[in-house]
């Protein structure tokens, strides 16, 4: 080939290039594995995982690749922070709450007992000042953080045995996540964190005699009614719950603007949809979860009056043990006094 | 060259172009003109256009850029969505209301009166049947349209005097979009559809007596309260308001899938940051107004009821005279009743 020709078939190829998308041109393809904390069958907390991986392969033409890993195939669901972290597995599907044996403060980017609906705790998130600590907290420990799901209140709890007075909640077993174990433990329980595919089992056998979950459409799915026949409600410990996609900081300072731009879109798309999602199935849920014979309780309002009470000695001992917690706590408290005046003269009452 | 050096330069040329990533290397740029029915400058309303056009931007690496055009610019507002019909404009950033005088069941995907936040709001447009209804009303005029942000409630309004008695609304002329608008005729007044460009001095010269407009911080923006001292809460009319991103149907056609994922998750991501950016902001906003010397007044409970009864009667007199009202309504209203036990069951009360 001449010099000549190869400076045409050079500027040809270029030309080709800067067609095909500027930014693009330069994209290295990439392919993340992703532990999930939740198995791929899970609605909404397992599905949208799916979804998610799905919205970034569609919107960057798959440039980026995702790749679902169910939990405790890649490493153990307790243990994917680390993982993460180390860079040895690239990138999980969780809940912050998750490592709250590391640092009680995680617990804030998931969910809070008596905390608001989906909206203001966003806000929060976003706009409040949780993001920060949360990129502080995270960053320490060399991952990225993305808020990448939304959902609806919990249930409260299944138990074996209905609950006719406070004195009942001691010596009882539980599976419990996040700061509602706290509660819990300071009114006799004795609760423990077990990971989703291990709890029907556990309350099957009698390890534990209560457990919560997740909101009814993912707890009816795992099929607690077939051995507790006893739902309470509200969920006073989670009134909605942040889901997360964490990546190895590295691997995601490597990506180009676009992919991580991308990355952050379907985070964000993705929580609305669960927002969505979620409100649009509770209700089916909880009719079908009737019909398999299962009791829907409301806690009387004594006992919503005591976890409210306990949550907040519960604050107070945190706050003094942990100056994370102590910290994150008060710019969340600090935001939802200042956001008051807004729920008072905002809203129509329901 | 050689027909041998023609097929080497090919197979280069194809491996440069499928290492930029396969879907984009066939992406045409695209370039849409974007009308707006909101100023720039407006907050959230405004902004998170603004917002929008960069995500979609950044995410598609330039391929897709939209360019936000101010109100008037192109077109004026109200004709919008015509432009957009016959493809003289691209695209618009608007909301469904304003096209209540094509149908009154546009109404229904922006707001309703006495209606759910922002979270059940987005399950009946998403999972609901909202978005079907809403892709066939727009699709018989050529036009896609995709959520593209939700908003707070929405003020009551704004009064040069103080609403002592119902029938002080009696030949009230007021600026009013939306279905709350004939609730308030049906109650007296006068309601007319302003262009929000154009309210401020309809309310200085006295054109109009009142005017509702959007949530707190927005309102603030536009001054109000310099010809104005009462502001009403909660805004029966519009506890949410969503807002659209509409485009020719053919142009969006024409684009290739992962442009249009990009478009569909930064709109969607667009939603979940301006639920929080509006949550986020309005407590700050009502302090301001106050500081202003501004008297926020809650409607009393006698002026909610009546103008719940009042909207209870437009549902009637719509849906009899308007057979699209009535099946969207039928929707809306089914969605509600069936998902009520969940308001009950799965939320804290406040």
């Amino acid at each position: 080939m001449s010099k000549k020709t190869m400076a045409v078939v050079a500027a040809a190829c270029t030309a080709a290039l800067l067609a095909a998308g500027a930014a693009h041109a330069q994209d290295k393809k990439v392919r993340l594995q992703m532990a999930s904390s939740y198995g791929s069958t899970l609605p909404i907390l397992g599905e949208a995982a799916a979804a998610f991986v799905k919205k970034v392969e569609a919107a960057t033409g798959g440039s980026v690749q995702i790749k679902f890993n169910e939990p405790n195939a890649l490493v153990p669901v307790l243990q994917s922070f680390d993982a993460v972290s180390q860079g040895s597995v690239d990138s999980a599907w969780t809940a912050s709450a998750f490592w709250s044996g590391k640092d009680s403060a995680y617990n804030f980017f998931s969910s809070v007992p008596f905390g608001p609906g989906a909206a203001e705790y966003l806000a929060w998130l976003s706009y409040g000042g949780g993001k920060e600590l949360k990129a502080e907290m995270y960053g320490q420990h060399g991952i990225h953080s993305i808020t990448c799901g939304m959902l609806p209140p919990e249930g409260s709890g299944w138990f074996r045995k209905e609950v006719k007075s406070l004195d009942e909640l001691k010596g009882l077993k539980m599976r419990f996540l996040g700061l509602g174990a706290k509660v819990m433990d300071k009114l006799g329980a004795a609760t423990q964190l077990i990971a989703p595919g291990e709890i029907y089992q556990a309350l099957q056998l009698g390890t534990i005699d209560a457990t919560e979950f997740s909101t009814p459409v993912m707890d009816l799915k795992l099929g607690f009614y077939q051995v507790a026949k006893y739902y309470y409600l509200p969920g006073w410990h989670q009134q909605t719950t942040a889901l997360e996609f964490l990546i190895n900081k590295k691997k995601w300072d490597a990506m180009s603007p676009a992919q991580r731009a991308a990355i952050e879109q379907a985070c964000g798309d993705t929580v609305q949809e669960t927002v969505a999602q979620g409100e649009a199935t509770q209700a089916g849920a909880l009719k079908e979860i009737q019909a398999k014979g299962v009791e829907l309780k409301k806690w009387p309002p004594e006992f919503i009056a005591a976890f409210e009470k306990t949550w907040k000695e519960v604050i107070a001992e945190e706050s003094a043990k942990n100056p994370n917690f102590k910290r994150v706590h008060e710019s969340y408290a600090k935001f939802r006094a200042e956001y008051a005046i807004w729920r008072e003269y905002g809203y129509l009452k329901q």
